[in-house]
């Protein structure tokens, strides 16, 4: 209690926590403030928006302060009259939908040119173009007419000048070897895209998808934002996929599309400081990143929608998100990188338009094999990132990029299904086999079924293995394309399994619904590769309804649906019964971000008191009508980092203050007045003891929306209602009396806790 | 304050709004009471789970409450050891997912059948079936070949065995103009569906998506999901939809869906008394409404996100909803009643797959009108369901049908467009101009343009006022497919407009994008159409991303989704602008469910103290530890109808307790013990006075999870709460001590009392 007689210790302040020693802490006297004849309620405004108040990185945003601030700035804009109030009105909402509309062209034009990139970094080893370094084969040579030849292009001896056949073939080998033979070239493109993103720009490495997801919640890290992550995660992908390295370009283009839009939004002054209007336009940039990574715009919304969980109830930002996505696919295609004109990646044939019910025993087969090898890869993966970040590897990460792309370049050389790009294994492996368009290495010579079987299998396992120990590498890198490559593979192969018993055994029962023709197609190898696919991303990201969505925009196997949603559901099963978090929140869990999982919680019984840390254990501002020191204040907020403390009138609760809004009022207070002395009270005044002027009343610091709770609340709900409101915190409180606190991070301790290896990687240095 | 002396009133709740006179009411006094030397705390366990207490129907459920009882059955499962347990988890799994699955296949079927069944009604004016009288005209002849005529289908004449062509005739046009000429048939259809409907289920009227809006959200209603229902609103439907009135089948459809799925999940005891549970499983059936009714599963997934509002941040619910909608799609497209085996409704042909840029200029265009003439729709229907209400029609339903039936039919008659079927019209209006397919109804005569334009122009404005006359009258009838008429004519005409100009002025420099060649189509009236009807929606429905999503499943227009998603946005903005809400919140308002928009809402500066109820206003129950009588608490209970009260202890809030928890608690005490003068108190144990066994605690009644705020937070974070917590009230308190209340329908009065015509149809009889 403040009754001025109480010495060495703060008498308003708490803690069992403080680690800084006391002794610079002057004894605590009541003393005459003497007010210069003006009372100064220097906070005036019962809803002051805080605009100069950043959160620093790391921190968490206040959603509800945030969403106060955004409703209290439209309504300024308003408020306005007349012609300027219209023209505000016009300008805010004009400039929002001119970054909505930049983002998603720009990301629209970084998606083809990306593509672009990659085909040019591939050509690079085998020549160049005579009016332009910079054009690929495909570019140098169009506008001819098909049969003429291309002389623009020029293979490096032609370049050279190099004449004698002889000479021409010693060239062109050596360089081949040097550039291209067996990894070397690879390994430079790895090795260049490893130096670039630890040189520049650590936060470009991995797929950034688990950070995207924390601060779409709230955690606040603008760093994994800036132009220069931008730059750097766009030039080490395309150096990344061009290295033959088992990763893909989706996830990380969805980081790059966010960067983008920060950095749009931030050149056109739209977001500003408003930590929630930033997140809402992160959100839509986000759906149009997968929207251009997979040709989706639909399932890029409605992966926003479940993945991250970015729509916060707002109907105008899914249709933001919608537009978004919507506009990058067009611009996409417009560009046009791979001359289809067509936003489909992988196209089926439609022949396989039929499918029998006895079909459904090798998909359901597909679909567990799916979630235990999506299960098994999360493990394997998490293993081995925990195993680098404390062996000698996490010292040197270009070393190991360098390193690792060897060794897949040397094994993927014994393996036809390795060697080629993943991206052109899937199209072909989804593809039906058919004589008109010739066979892709043997794949579809029926005298080598069981060859091409073996190899399959063989390629699926090499590459869950390539896939663990990439994913987590410091290059950027994405993990739906190898992902889909796998269980391509193991589909392809239960494909022709079955095709082959069917031709074995064409009379069998089972065989039954089979058109009676030999001649006619029963099974479809190649849908058995879109079938393994899906199952293999369920059980990898255990997502449902966007995968399902992208899965059948990206293929147009629309008529399919049924199937692929069956392998997704029971994938998805198998997994969870291994551990329910997908890759994703895995690698949220080992960095530890302050990130609530969605699903639903269940406790045994315990209440709120289980987490609570109690009102004895807190730091408290205690005020008791007497008011304490500017001082005092400004020594508690120096003392301690949390970032708000309960404010308690003698041992009722009188509310909740934050750290950063006290820490600037103190300041703004002393860049007045420097006195330290000067007393404050946060009783409201009509509460305050009489008309003492000499009190300043900080009662409007005081957070307006707290939520109270009594203890015995059952756990469950508080996990719900942090879900479900974004909240930093709830006070206990009983009978008008403290009786503790439940932060975020308890819960989010609460929920990751089980899960292994979680904090693995939470104190790394990039 | 409980003190034994006060008499003549109950010391403990204290009210001012009490209406029940208290003359037989009891002197209270402190007595006494002894307990049979056992200690019985009778609600011994601190979460109990009340399955017995049933809501009546105009209530709302408690979500918090509803939700704690789910996760307890579902934790009560998953105690459970062993096979035993393991069977019981998956019983309960396979339960929900069988009614999933059957809910699907069977809205599937119903809209098929309901497809069959308007076919048949609409031949029944020709003939019937040889041998059966149940299949319509295609089904009687299916199975030949090209060319072979078809003996099984027999007019009436042939049927009467009428052989004489004079007496054949003179039969034919008979029944020709009794059943079928100008009307009186479709009035036949009309007045036995609004029969059925007056005589059997008067909830099956009007198109439910409002009602089932108002449910998903909470309120209960259990009348209007019953079995009759289901049946008449199916039957009633078809006959509307045959009858020529100016209505659509896919709001219905919808209701029908959620009726289905409520009765096979009663069949099936699955949703049991759990109503968030029975919620989740409507909002898939929804999903698949709309899914069935447009061929768009898709678009029923985001109808039910965006528009139901209806997946709770549930994955789950999500992901079950695009079960639900892909298995009705699936089952419809295998019954496939159009024969065409396909789900694309109004297939657009590929011609018009580019457009120029100019064409934005009529687009925007057609996008205000669409905005305008939709505001107007609802203004004008709003009109007619108010006058009908005040006036001699309201007694008269089934007269009012059959007249304006009539009436419909005569004025069709006059205008080509009118007189065909609506959906026949909006699908040739979706196509192009075709020599090679024939000219409908003179629309592609090239001379007769400026007649076309002002027939279309006619047939939409005749159509905007039979619609807002029709939607509402007492037969089962859909808004979507009449606006769909409406903005398809419209559009029709300006692309005619468009095109005749060109035709016109192929030089002018707008139309320098065209191709010079003048055989070669620039401008595509059908897309127009589209545009048009996207428009009219916009502007009627106000939905935004599940509209587009609708629209270009149900043309199979992918390529044009932009200036799509142009259109709506543009018709939306431009129909904000004189009122808010779109045409199924406008009837929520009238009828005055307990439904919150979830629109953002700004409040001018005031506080939560704007809306709160005084603490003085309440009625409250005052514990002060010694207790109250059993039977003052069932008077409270009888006397008061407010679904709870706070409870204070002296003048400090110690929770809430709900009126049915508390009535069902007394209930069970006297059932016991009849002792009416029995003591409890809702103090916890611990801090009751003393260890006084006679005293029944009560304290487990009180509401767990009841939010206290202080009253001056902002009106807009507490709406915002309401919003996403689904609250029933939120108490204030400060400094511990009970300020006032908040409830819902607070919450509902502020947010719709500016609405026009806001509980106009209130206390409607049905």
């Amino acid at each position: 209690m403040w009754d001025g007689s109480s010495n060495a210790n703060l008498p308003w302040f708490k803690s069992h926590k403080s680690r800084v020693p006391e002794t610079d802490i002057r004894d605590a006297e009541a003393y005459e403030f003497v007010e210069n004849g003006e009372t100064r309620p220097f906070v005036s405004e019962t809803r002051t928006v805080h605009k100069d108040i950043a959160y620093e990185d790391g921190s968490t945003i206040d959603w509800l302060r945030e969403e106060a601030a955004e409703r209290e700035r439209k309504r300024l804009i308003g408020t306005q009259r007349g012609l300027h109030g219209l023209l505000a009105l016009l300008q805010d909402s004009a400039g929002m939908w001119l970054v909505i509309i930049l983002t998603g062209l720009g990301i629209g034009v970084v998606g083809a040119w990306l593509d672009v990139l990659v085909k040019w970094l591939g050509d690079l080893r085998e020549g160049r173009c005579a009016y332009g370094f910079f054009y690929n084969q495909v570019a140098c040579c169009s506008g001819l007419d098909p049969g003429e030849i291309c002389n623009e292009w020029q293979s490096w001896s032609q370049y050279l000048g190099v004449r004698s056949i002889f000479g021409q073939s010693l060239l062109q080998a050596a360089i081949y070897i040097s550039l291209s033979s067996t990894s070397s070239i690879q390994i430079v493109f790895a090795g260049s895209s490893a130096v670039l993103v630890k040189t520049y720009a650590p936060y470009a490495f991995h797929t950034g998808i688990p950070e995207i997801k924390a601060i779409l919640s709230g955690y606040v890290l603008d760093a994994f934002l800036g132009p220069w992550v931008l730059l750097i995660k766009a030039l080490g992908l395309a150096l990344a996929v061009a290295s033959g390295l088992s990763l893909g370009k989706e996830g990380p283009l969805v980081h790059v599309a966010c960067c983008w839009a920060y950095l749009l939004s931030r050149l056109l002054r739209q977001s500003g400081q408003n930590e929630v209007r930033k997140r809402k336009l992160l959100a839509a940039a986000a759906a149009a990143g997968v929207s251009v990574a997979f040709g989706s715009p639909l399932g890029g919304v409605l992966f926003g929608l479940e993945e991250l969980d970015a729509f916060f109830d707002d109907g105008d930002v899914m249709w933001r998100g919608f537009v978004t996505s919507v506009i990058a696919a067009v611009s996409l295609q417009y560009i046009d990188p791979f001359g289809t004109s067509k936003l489909v990646l992988f196209q089926v044939s439609e022949s396989g338009s039929t499918w029998r019910a006895f079909e459904l025993v090798p998909w359901v087969f597909l679909a567990v094999v799916g979630g235990l090898l999506g299960s098994l890869l999360i493990k394997l993966n998490t293993a081995a990132a925990v195993y680098r970040r404390h062996s000698v590897l996490h010292d040197w990460p270009i070393v190991e990029v360098i390193g690792f792309t060897a060794i897949t370049a040397a094994i993927s050389y014994l393996v036809v299904f390795l060697r080629v790009q993943s991206s052109e294994l899937v199209a072909n492996l989804f593809l039906e086999c058919d004589p008109a368009k010739g066979d892709y290495h043997g794949l579809c010579n029926p005298t080598a079924t069981w060859a091409n079987i073996f190899l399959l299998v063989l390629t699926a396992l090499v590459k869950i293995g390539f896939t663990a120990w990439t994913f987590g590498m410091m290059i950027p890198a994405g993990i739906f394309l190898p992902t889909i490559a796998i269980g391509a593979c193991l589909g392809r192969a239960v494909g022709l399994i079955t095709q082959a018993w069917h031709r074995a055994y064409p009379n069998a029962w089972i065989f039954s619904s089979c058109p009676p023709d030999p001649t006619v197609r029963c099974i479809s190898p190649g849908f058995y590769a879109i079938i393994g696919a899906s199952a293999m991303l369920g059980g990898v990201t255990r997502m449902t309804i966007s995968l399902v969505v992208i899965l059948f925009e990206l293929t147009g196997a629309l008529s399919h649906v049924l199937p692929i949603m069956i392998s997704v559901m029971v994938s998805k099963w198998v997994a969870d019964a291994f551990g329910k978090d997908g890759i994703y929140s895995t690698w949220i869990a080992m960095r530890q971000y302050p990130w609530l999982p969605a699903r639903e919680f269940r406790d045994k019984g315990q209440t709120a008191a289980h987490v609570m840390k109690a009102a004895s254990n807190l730091v408290v501002i205690h005020d008791d009508g007497q008011g304490c020191t500017i001082k005092e204040l400004d020594e508690l907020v120096k003392r301690h980092t949390y970032h708000g403390f309960p404010v308690l009138y003698g041992d009722q609760l009188l509310g909740f203050v934050l750290r950063d809004k006290l820490r600037s009022c103190i300041d703004s207070m002393l860049a007045e007045d420097s006195n330290m002395d000067r007393k404050c009270t946060f009783q409201p005044p009509s509460r305050a003891s009489g008309s003492d002027n000499s009190i300043s009343d900080l009662s409007p610091l005081l957070d307006e929306a707290v939520l109270q709770l009594r203890k015995d609340v059952p756990l469950e709900l508080v996990v719900n209602m942090f879900q479900k409101l974004n909240l930093r915190h709830i006070l206990f409180s009983e009978g008008g009396k403290l009786t503790g606190m439940v932060t975020k991070t308890d819960i989010v301790w609460l929920l990751t806790a089980g899960a292994p290896h979680a904090g693995a990687l939470a104190e790394k240095q990039f």
